[in-house]
């Protein structure tokens, strides 16, 4: 059919979205072990973090780049544009508070780090299931439920956040608190970015309903 | 008539964009008397601080799902999303500000901070004018002068903050440092959102010039 | 032609570009001039970077005022918008920074400052070199490697900050530590911005092809 020529056939944006969550997931497995591996960040474990930002990088591109070829989209291009920034801010971040602790010289087997790390694992399994569930029509409650967990685990890293930097404040110099400050606030952001997408996936499916 | 069946009447966006700027100027009274009252904060004052910042979260939500089942809105629908994003972001970020009063055990009564909390609630109170004044026609005089008021005070607040910065540096140690660099910055980005919602009218206004 | 009344001659978007992108390059050179004399920041080099600001804002506001009105545009009109935000916001940054110097009472002559300042300024002028190129429809490559250098200079500045931080943490005091942090963070942001820039125009040349 002629209109083949000039309406391509449709993009699968669903398959980078789940590539793009596949690096977020990757890296937050990466930081829950450098988080609770002793000492100082092993090289190789800087290396591989590094190496997923790159690669959502990419993915990041790829989207773009289809999105401004392709004129039939599964849903708003604004969605898409957003839903792909925002997956890869997740692994930018975990890239970034990784970058800190490399730099700060962060010793791991930190308690309220390695906290830290499993809500933020949670957080981003939860984005993964929202994501993956909405290449299906009848996943709607699926979806749902992950959001709701997502916004559950945001209030959950304020909580922490807060308590832990009152700690810090009356226990350590104020060296150390420049340093963790940062990185509970970094750790915090992650979850907040997770909230992003929790935010743009609702609002798919609500103009979709 | 058939149309009124896919297109339902009106929703009146104005009223809901009145209700989260009352939600904001009630925030900034309530941090006025927070930062004039000495000691610690009471725990009833950040409850209700916190409990404007729900309840503006949840004005918000309902501005966005309306804007997603309006086919006919009074101005352009992104000009309405930034307006509430941004109306929500006062009182949210006053919630943060009185956040890290409560961490830091930032005690009522401070000269500087009660400064800050005068301005604030002064570009509050701007912002609420301009915001209601959209929906009168004939009230664009009135809404441009907000705006230039908002502005004008948002220059105090920069103003302010530098000088605080300059003392505080000269006369604190580095922990009290670390602690009021952060309440200074989050209260200018207090009057740089008011400056936002100006910016966001006054555009609105242009367009339907 | 009647037309004319309605559509009023196209506006030259590029003429308040250039404009805007001239700020930007007087600004990272007084800039470069601030790092490297010694002393505190004299009054009247902190005057010319406040006048350059204010020259962009106005710029900024023609833009949108503009966008507003024009009815054909040469690309995308969110693209216009993007574009001319973040040319403004190069002209902020290195004001907000450059006011960080003084509050701080920063001396000049720093090697690292210095040294920062000289990749600010290659960056902004690769932006000029950018924004100037895509006037001219075969101008694309020259366009694109300025993209390139854009981004490469992101990631030089990025290493460079890692490794002012290293140091910065184990040579000085807290105090000191808070305040350099900052002004490195900001020089920082200065690329992060111009990369955003190069993006931009890569996303508008790729919209064009």
């Amino acid at each position: 059919m002629l209109l083949n020529f000039f309406f391509p056939k449709e993009f699968d944006f669903f398959n980078l979205f789940e590539q793009q969550v596949d690096y977020a997931v990757q890296s937050a497995r990466k930081f829950k072990d450098i988080a609770a591996t002793p000492g100082l960040i092993e090289e190789s474990s800087y290396q591989a973090i590094t190496h997923l930002e790159h690669q959502g990088d990419d993915a990041t591109h790829t989207v773009i780049a289809q999105l401004n070829k392709t004129f039939i989209t599964p849903f708003d291009r604004e969605d898409i544009y957003d839903l792909t920034k925002q997956l890869d801010d997740i692994t930018d971040m975990i890239n970034t508070m990784v970058g800190r602790i490399k730099v700060y010289k962060i010793l791991g087997g930190d308690k309220h780090l390695m906290e830290f790390s499993r809500v933020i694992e949670e957080s981003v399994l939860a984005v993964a299931k929202a994501v993956k569930g909405m290449r299906h029509k009848n996943g709607t409650g699926a979806v749902l439920e992950a959001c709701v967990e997502i916004n559950r685990l945001e209030n959950v890293g304020d909580a922490m956040r807060d308590a832990m930097l009152l700690e810090l404040f009356e226990s350590k110099t104020a060296i150390e608190i420049i340093k963790w400050k940062e990185i509970y606030q970094d750790a915090e952001t992650v979850l907040d970015i997770c909230e992003d997408v929790a935010n743009v996936v609702e609002s798919i499916l609500v103009k979709q309903a």
